[in-house]
């Protein structure tokens, strides 16, 4: 029987970084998977994802073409071109992780493993050991009673970035990140979008001002938004869907060639032996101290299987910091409060800390500062004025509470707040550090500055 | 006469900001401007210049549509109409900066404004005084003996940003930001581009690895470059011009329509009244202490007209710090150990603090770390795994000495290395700032990761 100091159950984001960090603390190292190393993340998720958003965005500038001083009379979309460059840049990726796992010299089991008592996994009737097994097998789609998917005409993320022909009618249920990315892809490929939010605000967990000015964009662009309403029916029967939603106003039925179901997500828990070997659970999610040790000495779990947010990044972080712990280094536990979310429909939506509300509702007496892109240079140079850096701090100390951004290339701009925030920082110290002129970043500041009355450009 | 707590000479992004902030600070302030509200950034600096930039961009997807999944038969470029964006976004943000004065109730007087002692200062026969006079007269293209504009065959950045036609061939002398973005832009637009550096290496001031990269990309996209060489003399008599250039291999005449000359910057200090005031000048900077204050009492000078880095955003920060200390407010002089850098052709280059060459000369012993966009799923999925972050640690202490990246929106990125290093973080904060997935941003956790032999993705 092989025995390894850590085996990892899963390679997606969680799974194979924390195979590699293992394996660079010293660890001999083995890491199960029964489809696609990367997982979901890097085959179906955050990377194919931003391949078609990408397509979109050129989409949009070929449009637009004319407003840059570009005239373009002959153009056409290959939707299936668009599609294979996705899959190319997810295949790459995952041929890049397997680069990795050989060049750590991490063993890759291929196969479903379940755990087995005594720190084990038995993988196509194989058992391995392990003194550490550490359990990654994140998450899927998850399906509604009112909304079952047949993978054809209700659908998941995995059939929206691989369908054969373009929908010219889609319903999109739930807007979430994965529900608005499909739904600003396929409106910018000319599918006519609507999408169904059950509450009253698409990007319902984003600051209700990120939400607004996303649910304006969307509009512009046409895309239709149903909110506090509820897919309640679909009926598959005819040639597309009918869809009955539950409105305020009363019952609708809507006609559409594809239901993308996005509703969120279902932890990969079943069938992986978690009862055998008497891990805890608590609902679908294990149970887990600040380093990640379930019940079970030996057995660790990161990543979505665990509570808090479902997102790559966080699954990486538990990861290292899991083995890292293992290893016996001095290591913080995880701050959940400082965990950014990015979007990446257009306009895109970076955020972290706390909302407006979310502020107020812990008790705090905040300032809140707000600068729009309209009056950034850079933003207007490049014909993205849409959009706007709310800051919220703490009236009293100073804290830097919360930062919501939303327009272009604004993914990469939240991690200035999410460093200041670890290092703690005040509004002050913001203020005065000189963002570089012109870009984008520099409304960062200036949110800063209008939380503190010193606001330049508005 | 009309009398004003402070009047500020010059309105570009040092004039009109610092204006905003004594207006705020409750002082009764006027702006004194020869030309146009912004001043050569918002007019004809870094705002346009970033408008043809993003024409430039958008002509490259054009050209490149068929990467993204579509097909483009029939497009074509006005030349004409891509200048006049350019324009038509200055001028809008002057209009801007004339409602922010308005907004802010400071006057704009309007005129060649000539410093008087007695803290007066004359514009077109009329004499106002202040309590606090700012000169921020900024700067020019700076004009070579062996290479003098005449603006239509040897022309600086303003020309070059407003031609009537496009040129078929030029030549660029400077490889600075200025230079380099011309260089872009054109090349973009189908102009043979040439591109002469007196240093060894283009962007001479950016590190050499970063250089090095530019070169790569520029060589791929068909743009000429001569490092080491000098143009020594241009003949204009013909149809376009002759540059004699000198290289080490010996002497070398090209010829072209149009010679971009973008060998740096003059200052703005003649005729304005220093010497009838008394001002103290070195070579041609006005000297001042941490505060701006000149060397007679109630003159100050902020901007390009002093010593450090002549960018807008140094302006404005020493502007705002300049009224700030006129104000009584508590303030710490600026750090100019912290000032970033951006240069917006593609790929971009973001920089702050020490290259690996300059921290050794200052004595440091260091560790660097360094992380392709090429191991990044986002820039892959973006299609822009060209360059790399490349970030220097004090081996001893762990403070972060430079970073310094070439990519795309890189120029976005940067504000998080000048806020850590104004926090004074060390790179294990930065390694555990959770930064999101998928971005460009993790690339800069990856390069302080191998600096630190943890590096995850290479």
């Amino acid at each position: 029987m092989s025995k390894y100091d850590v085996i990892v159950l899963g390679s997606g984001p969680g799974g194979y970084v924390t195979a590699i960090r293992a394996s660079q603390l010293g660890f001999k190292t083995a890491v199960v998977e029964k489809e696609s190393l990367g997982g979901v993340c890097l085959n179906w998720g955050c990377i194919p994802t931003k391949a078609l958003l990408k397509s979109a965005q050129v989409f949009e500038y070929l449009k637009h073409a004319g407003d840059y001083g570009f005239t373009v009379k002959d153009y056409d979309k290959d939707f299936s071109a668009v599609i294979k460059r996705s899959r190319n840049v997810a295949e790459s990726m995952s041929k890049g992780v397997q680069f990795l796992m050989k060049k750590n010299k991490i063993d890759v089991i291929e196969g479903f493993g379940k755990l087995k008592p005594g720190k084990k996994i038995e993988v196509n009737g194989t058992e391995y050991s392990a003194e550490h097994i550490i359990i990654a097998t994140g998450a899927r789609s998850r399906e509604l009673p009112s909304l079952p998917q047949d993978g054809k005409k209700v659908i998941g993320y995995r059939e929206a970035m691989s369908l054969p022909e373009q929908p010219k009618k889609m319903i999109v249920v739930g807007s979430g990140a994965i529900g608005v990315e499909f739904a600003y892809f396929y409106n910018s490929m000319g599918t006519e979008v609507t999408v169904v939010e059950y509450l009253p605000n698409i990007v319902p967990v984003e600051d209700e001002d990120v939400s607004k000015q996303l649910g304006r964009s969307f509009k512009k662009n046409g895309i239709k938004i149903m909110t506090s309403a509820e897919v309640t029916k679909v009926d598959t029967l005819g040639d597309g869907v009918k869809a009955t939603v539950k409105t305020k106003k009363g019952e609708e039925i809507l006609e559409a060639d594809v239901v993308l179901s996005a509703v969120g997500i279902k932890t990969n828990i079943e069938n992986i032996g978690l009862e055998d070997v008497g891990i805890a659970v608590d609902r679908d999610k294990i149970i887990v101290n600040d380093f990640y040790q379930t019940n079970i000495p030996g057995y660790y779990a990161i990543g979505d299987v665990t509570p808090g947010p479902a997102l790559a990044h966080v699954a990486s972080a538990e990861g290292i910091i899991c083995v890292e712990k293992i290893s016996g280094m001095h290591v913080d536990a995880l701050d959940y409060g400082n965990i950014p979310g990015c979007t990446y429909c257009t306009p895109e939506i970076a955020s972290v800390g706390y909302t407006e509300k979310k502020a107020k509702e812990a008790g705090y007496d905040i300032k809140v500062g707000k600068f729009p892109f309209s009056a950034s240079g850079k933003a207007k140079a490049g014909g993205n004025a849409d959009g706007f850096v709310k800051v919220i701090f703490d009236a009293k100390y100073g804290e830097w509470l919360g930062c919501h951004i939303i327009g272009a290339g604004v993914t990469d701009m939240i991690a200035e707040a999410v460093v200041a925030r670890k290092l703690e920082t005040t509004g002050h110290e913001i203020l005065k550090a000189v963002h570089p002129h012109p870009t984008m970043s520099e409304a960062v500041m200036e949110a800063v500055a209008d939380a503190y009355d010193e606001c330049i450009h508005i």
